[in-house]
C-alpha cells in the first residue's frame, strides 16, 4: 500500500491538474446560500483504512453535502429495518433525472432506489416512523459527527430554511409517495428532516472520514466501532456504484470505477473498498447535476492510484 | 491467492448448494431450440488470471450464449472505433426492460447502453459498416474461438434460424434505429449478424476462458496477447456492472458485487477483476430474464471467495 | 323540436331502461362522504334552450359535482384571461389517467388540458391570481348559483375538508406545477379553492340548468344574460368532447357523441349544442372513473333523441 | 340550407382569405415525390348531402392522400369485422406524436386508436387476414373509386415505392405489433398494402365526394347506396374528432369543431354531419404534421358556415 508521502503527492497532483479546470460547470442557484458559493473552490481529502489522511485545496472549507447525506441515512435505515427496507424502495438505477416523478408513477410509488430523491424521502420516513422530526434531525447530525470524528459538524440553518421555501419538487414527490401509501409520517415532517439532512455542512476531511466505514467492511477502522455489517456496507457501495450519480451513474462507473455519491453542493464521496474514502468538492455542476471538476478529479485520482474496482 | 484445491472445492461447494434449487425459474421458450433444454442443468467454470481452471456440473455442455455475446462485440467495436462508438450509444443503465423501445424513442434513437438489445444492434452495425454479414459472423466466431482457446466453438444454425423467424421485436428495434439514422447497414444484414452472434454455442469452460482478458486488464494472461487496452477492459467491466443484467443490474451488483452479463440461454459471465473469469449456466430464468440459479450460484461464489469488488 | 311531453317521455324511458343496471360500478371511496352514497341512486334532468325542463329519478337529490366544476371555472378563466390562458395549459387529450403526473413532467409543467386535475389547478390559480381564496370560493359558488338560477347551491363543508385531508395526489400535482413556475399563488391557497369547488353540491336539475349557456352559444336562454362569447362556449364544448372523460373521452365521444364532463361523485354534464343541457347522476363508477350507469343513460338518450353531434 | 351560390361564394371567400398564407408550413420531404410538390398549392371542395358541389383553387389537382386513407380502411374494417375490431385497437386519443411507439409498448401492442399509424396497420391487417396483398390493394382502390364516383382514382406507384424504401418507422411499428401478436399477416404484406393505400392520389373534389357517406349517416346520398350503418358512420366521425389530427386533435376540435382527418400530403377531409363533406389541400405542414393552411381554411369555413358541431 502507498506510503503517506505518496498519498500527499497524489492529492497534490490531482489538485494541480484540476487548476486549469476550476470554475467550470454551473453552480446550483436554486437557493441563495448555494448560489453565492465561489465556483473556483476545490478541495480533496482522502482517508485510508489504516487511518492516514491526505488533503489538498479547500479541504477544510465546509460545504453543503446535500444528497451525499442519502448514503448515511441509508446506512442508518438498513441498521434499523434490515431487508424490510427493500419492500418500500427498489435497488435499480433510475434511467431518469434525479427528481423524476415519472418512474415513481409507473412503479406505483415504489422509488427505484434509495439514492434518488423519492427513495431518500422513503428512507427518511422509515427512520422517522411517525416520531419527532427534531429528534431524528439530531440523530442524523450525531451520526455524522460520530463518523467524521468531529463534533463541530452542523446543519446550515439558512440552507435548510431555503430548501423548505423552494422545495416544491420534493414536496410534490413526498405528496405523491403519501398518496401511494409509501410515506407513513406527515409530509411536512418528512420534508423537514430531509431538508435538514441535505443542509448538513461538512468539509472534505470530515466527509471522507465519515464515509470510511464503507471502505472498511462497515467498521470504523480507527475507533473499531461497527457501524454496519460487512454485507450492508458492500450493498451501500453497490448502490453508490449503480445509482450514485443520478442519470450519469454509468458514466461515473465508466470513468472513475469507484462507488460514489454526489450532491448539488458540488461534493462527491467516493469509496475505494478496502483502501480509502475520498471526498472532493468543487461547486460547478455538469448538466447531469454532478460536480464537473469533482468527477474529473476522481477520474484522475483513480488513474493515479489504480483503485478502480474494475 | 487461493490454491487449485481451494478453487476446485469452491466450485464444488457452489454446485452442491445449488442442488436444491435446480429447475427453478422459467426456461426461455420463444424458440424451440431453447425451450427443449433440460431446466435441471447447472454448470460452473472459473479460470484465474494465473491460468488455473476449476469447474463443476455441466461445465462442458454447450449452451446458447445469447446476449453474453454483446460483451465480446463491444470489445471488438471499441478496438475498431475507440471512443467514437459512444457517439452512437450511451453508457447509462436503462431503467427499463431489456428490449424496451420507449427509451429509444425518448432519446432519439441513441440506445442507453451497448448491453441492451438496441445498443448491441448499433454495436453490430458499427462492426459491419455496410460490409459482408457472413464475413462479420465469421470474425465474431473466430474472436470467440481465439479467446476461448478452442476452435470447436460454433454457431448453432438452428438457433440462428429460429431467432430470425421470431425476432420481430429486434426487427422493430432495428427499423426504429434505422429510421433515426443510427443504423447504417441494411436492417436485414444487421439482424442476420446479430441473430448469429446470439446463437453462438459455448460451454462454461469456453466462456470463462474467453472472458479472461476482462479480468486481466485486457490481456489474455495465458497467450499474453493484448485483446484490448487496460482502460477499455475496465470500461467494459463497468458497463457490465451497471447495465449487464437489464433492469436487474442493480440487484446483481447488490447481491453478487461483480461485473456480469447474462443471456436468456441461462448463462452468465462474471468478472472478478485481477482474479478470475467465471461462467455459470442454468436455463431457468427469473422474471427479469436472468438465470435464476446462475445468479444464486454467483452470489454464493462471491460470498465464499470474498471477490465482491465492494 | 320535441314537445314537452316528448322530453318527459324520453327521460322516463331512459330511467326505466337504466333500472336493471342500477348499482353497477364502484362508488368512489377515497373520502367517507362519497363512500356512503347509495350506489342505487339515479337521476336525470334536461333543460332545453327554449327553457323547458324534464327530469326523472333522483333529479332533485344533491350530489358532489367534483370535476364537473372544471367546466365552470374554465368558463370563468376564459372570461378573465381570454386566450392568454392557453399559454399555461394545453388543449390536447391526455392519453393518461386523470391525475397523471407523467405527462406534466414530460411537458415541463404545462398541463395537457384544463379538464384534467393539473390543468384545473392552473385554471383555479389563474382565477386566484394571488388573491383571497375565500373570496374566490365565494365567486365560484355565486357563479353556479346564478347559472343554476338557484341560490341554495352550496359547498359541502365535510367533503371539502375530507378532500383536503386526503388530497395528496393533488398536492403533489400543485407542488409540481409550482416547481415549474406554472402556479403563481401559494400551493395551499390554490388547493383550498380547488377542494371547495369540487365539493359543490348540486342536483341534476341545478346542474343541467347551470350548463345551459354552453348549449346556447354562451348566453343563458332564460335570463338572456351573456355568460361567455359564442366562440368560447363552442371551445369549452370542444374541450369537453376531446378531454371531458379523462382517458375514456374517445369512448364517450364514440358512444354518446356529445360534449360531456364527468365527476367522481357520479355526475355527468352533457351538452347538446343548440338543443339542451343534460345532467345525469349515478354514483357507481367504471374503471376509467366515470359514472357507469350515467354514461349508459346518456348513450340511451342520444340514441332516443338523435342528438349526437356526429 | 345554403343555396348553391352561397356555397360557391363561401369556398371563394375561403380561398381568397388563404391567399396571404400560401406557402406557410413545411412540405413533407421524407420522400422525393412529396418533397417536390409546390408549397403554394391550395384547393378546396365541398359536397353537400343534397348533392351539390363547390370548389376553388387547385381542387382538381391530385395529391397523395396518405393518412386520410385510414378513414376509409376503418370503414371497410368495421363492415367486415364489426365490433370485434375493437379487441385489437382502442378508441382513445393518443396524447403522443402520430408514430409513437411508446404508447404501443405501454399498452402491450394494442394501438390507442385506428387513426394513428400503429392502429391503421392493425386495421389493414384485419382487412388482409393473411390474404393476397395485391387483391386488398385493389379492393381499397375500388372502394375509393366507387365512393368518389370517379374510376380514374389511382395509386401513385412512385410514392408507394418510396414509402417502402423509407418506411423504417412503420416497419418498426409493424414488427412491434407482430411481436405482440396483434399482426396476423406477414409484416411485409401488411406494409405493402399500407404503403399503397397511403399512396392513393386524389383531388379535393374526389376526396370530398368519397367522404360524403360519413356526413350522411353512412349512406351515399347520391347513389343511395348504403356504405355503412348510421351508427358506424357516427363512430368514424367521433374517431376523427378525437383522434384525427395526431397530437393536435384537441386543437382542431377547438378551432374548427368538425370531425377531420389529415395526411402528410397536406390534405384534410372534414365532415359536417348532415350537411357536407369538405376536402382541403395545401402541402405545407405545421409542426404537428397537419396542413398549415388547410386547417386555417377549415377554421374559416366553419366560421362562415356555422357548421361547427359545438
Amino acid at each position: 500500500m502507498e506510503r503517506v508521502e505518496d498519498l500527499a503527492e497524489i492529492v497534490a497532483v490531482v489538485r494541480r491538474d484540476m487548476q486549469a479546470h476550476l470554475g467550470r460547470g454551473r453552480v446550483a442557484d436554486y437557493i441563495p446560500a448555494l448560489a453565492r458559493v465561489d465556483p473556483g473552490r476545490f478541495g480533496i481529502a482522502l482517508v485510508t483504512c489504516d487511518g492516514r489522511t491526505a488533503s489538498a485545496g479547500d479541504a477544510q472549507v465546509p460545504f453543503s453535502i446535500q444528497s451525499i447525506s442519502k448514503v448515511f441515512t441509508l446506512t442508518m435505515a438498513l441498521e434499523k429495518l434490515g431487508a424490510d427496507l427493500w419492500r418500500r424502495v427498489g435497488r435499480e438505477p433510475s434511467g431518469s433525472a434525479f427528481n423524476s416523478i415519472v418512474q415513481l408513477e409507473r412503479e406505483k410509488g415504489i422509488p427505484r432506489n434509495p439514492l434518488i430523491n423519492a427513495g431518500a424521502l422513503v428512507v427518511t420516513d422509515a427512520l422517522l416512523e411517525r416520531g419527532d422530526p427534531a429528534a431524528l434531525i439530531g440523530r442524523i447530525a450525531d451520526f455524522l459527527r460520530l463518523q467524521s470524528d468531529d463534533p463541530s459538524v452542523a446543519i446550515d440553518a439558512e440552507v435548510a430554511a431555503s430548501e423548505a421555501d423552494t422545495g416544491f419538487r420534493n414536496a410534490s414527490l413526498a405528496n405523491f409517495l403519501r398518496a401511494n401509501g409509501n410515506l407513513h409520517s406527515a409530509v411536512d415532517d418528512v420534508l423537514r428532516v430531509y431538508f435538514n439532512q441535505c443542509a448538513l455542512s461538512m468539509t472534505c476531511v470530515q466527509l471522507a472520514r465519515a464515509g470510511l466505514y464503507l471502505a472498511n467492511g462497515g467498521r470504523d477502522p480507527v475507533s473499531l466501532a461497527r457501524v454496519t455489517t460487512p454485507v450492508r456496507a458492500r450493498r451501500v457501495n453497490a448502490m453508490m456504484m449503480t445509482c450514485g450519480h443520478y442519470d450519469a451513474s454509468g458514466d461515473f462507473a465508466f470513468r472513475v470505477g469507484l462507488p460514489g455519491k454526489s450532491g448539488v453542493g458540488g461534493g462527491i464521496l467516493a469509496i475505494a473498498p478496502r483502501r480509502a474514502a475520498i471526498a472532493v468538492w468543487s461547486p460547478g455542476l455538469n448538466p447531469a447535476g454532478n460536480s464537473y471538476v469533482g468527477q474529473m478529479a476522481l477520474e484522475r485520482l483513480a488513474s493515479l492510484t489504480g483503485w478502480s474496482v474494475f
